[in-house]
């Protein structure tokens, strides 16, 4: 029995971490489900979760959801997990006092992105440090572009989806660096971690306007999970090359944002209203186009930019990020 | 002068990455400095950053810092990093309109922590994985609980440098799988780094109070580097094995601060004044003490508790954690 456990537990596991686009596979999972959960038969009965959650995009869900978590019985054996817990649903609400639509951000992290920076700015590359991470982004770029053309939806989308490692690994990478050394960290893991989220937020934006292919599933499925290894060891032997070469990825995710920008005035791209999600994450007016929506995004990216540069600064000039304090607050 | 520039770049990130508790090989650092640094003359001399930083603590040098970045001629070539960034110091005052003095946290991350939140609740290890991950925890407690007896200032501290380590990974992992797989999160990223990021908040307020000795920085070192790679394994493999782990951690976690203030009642242990950042972080009153500080961290790890034994619950009733969200908004 403990030996079907076991394999339960694995094969199941598997399945959910590594069937990442396979809907084929995950109806497999539905069919194993039953034979699997009932190992788990004492507490799977314990409980009235409704069979689906709520996606954050469907508040009609999202209430049906939040009930699922009401009618409790707290005191018997047939607690829902969330009041044998005590945790109570996460619940928001807008200024108007409607109820808040999304999960993966609240109301006090939006903001009002910062339109007036720069976004032709370019660092030099002087050193040989500043030329390697130069090119090794240009190496990258023209194959993007090559294979994107000027279908701006899908590239903005998988940009996204690279765009959004960096951060996350140089925070972790710097959590546990802070943690190990007990030291402050200046601020700099919030701030690599905030990039991160903003980047998964502009990939969540465009999931709203167009779905990614199979073969671009595959694709970022693949490149993930070269990128995320190389850029942990590129981090770990050199930090301040690791945020020049974000900061030059940085710099071209701005001009392509331009392009699309260029061909959203020359009606080459449908100019479709905003998606909800941007509306609420970038507090834009509600009669707010894709054009805005992309323009906001160029000047996260222009933001990103910069702290990568000024991160690698600092260590360029023999100083440690915890020495000057992250620009905190703008993500 | 290429070759130079590498070995300049590998040598000293190396030593800055994992010289971690090395004061002489720092000091080697700073005689090579000027040897290396000159690699990056052009843009060392573009600088006029003060060689020495501002530590968190300490507003008076937080003050000389800021003004590193603002005696700025931004128009020629000898700009401040900051400023040819666009990149300003990270400002904040209290509500007395003092200056913030933090740089890891900022006033609107503090909070007033719940502790009327029920520290003895224990689960129930029913099944085969519950029992697995419950003498997990057992096995790894027993050492330690040898290993400190009574000095529960080092205890509290090493606790913290492991408690730090799942919500980072977890959060990490999650957030991967969010961009891979194109979906939302149901919040649960931001409750994992929020987790990880109150945990690192235990022990900078620890640090305040006590300082830890080299032989404890190097079990940190070792520690660290297993665990960390072990967690990663178990959260890929599976996830509510690893969430239930960190539950049953946290509920040792709560009985340690529960030992630790049965000593500081009976005196055993000196009953000294909260530091300054345990006030600001939890918005406690300015005559608050130790006790009050520990009763408030392990209220903290009471809720990282429910939150995880939640996570685990919710998967095995065969649920994504997605599907229901995160509370969020406490740490």
């Amino acid at each position: 029995m403990s030996q079907r456990a076991i394999f339960g537990i694995v094969f199941r596991q598997l399945q959910s971490n590594f069937s990442s686009f396979s809907s084929s596979i995950n109806n497999v999972s539905k069919n194993y489900r039953p034979a699997i959960t009932h190992i788990f038969e004492a507490r799977y009965y314990s409980s009235n979760l409704g069979s689906k959650g709520n996606k954050e995009d469907e508040p009609a869900q999202a209430v049906k959801f939040n009930s699922n978590f009401e009618n409790v019985d707290g005191q018997n054996g047939k607690a829902v997990v969330s009041s044998y817990w005590g945790v109570p649903p996460s619940r928001a609400t807008k200024e108007d006092g409607s109820p808040w639509r999304w999960n993966c951000f609240r109301p006090w992290e939006t903001y009002k992105a910062d339109t007036s920076i720069d976004v032709t700015k370019h660092h030099k590359a002087t050193t040989f440090m500043d030329k390697f991470a130069y090119w090794t982004v240009q190496s990258l770029k023209f194959p993007t572009y090559l294979f994107f053309q000027r279908r701006h939806m899908c590239h903005a989308m998988l940009l996204e989806t690279v765009a959004a490692v960096p951060g996350m690994v140089g925070g972790m990478l710097l959590h546990l660096k802070s943690i190990r050394r007990f030291e402050h960290s200046g601020g700099w893991i919030k701030a690599l971690l905030e990039e991160a989220e903003n980047e998964r937020m502009h990939l969540m934006t465009f999931l709203e306007l167009s779905q990614p292919k199979w073969y671009e599933r595959a694709l970022v499925f693949a490149v993930q999970g070269v990128f995320a290894n190389a850029y942990f060891v590129s981090y770990v032997v050199s930090p301040k090359l690791a945020h020049r070469i974000v900061g030059y990825l940085e710099e071209e995710a701005v001009n392509s944002y331009t392009e699309f920008l260029v061909d959203l005035e020359k009606g080459l791209v449908e100019n479709r209203p905003a998606p909800a999600i941007a509306i609420d994450y970038w507090q834009l007016p509600s009669e707010s186009t894709l054009k805005d929506v992309v323009t906001v995004i160029r000047a996260d990216e222009a933001h990103h930019r910069d702290l990568n540069h000024f991160a690698s600064d600092i260590q360029c000039e023999g100083h440690e990020l915890k020495e000057y304090p992250a620009p905190l607050g703008y993500h």
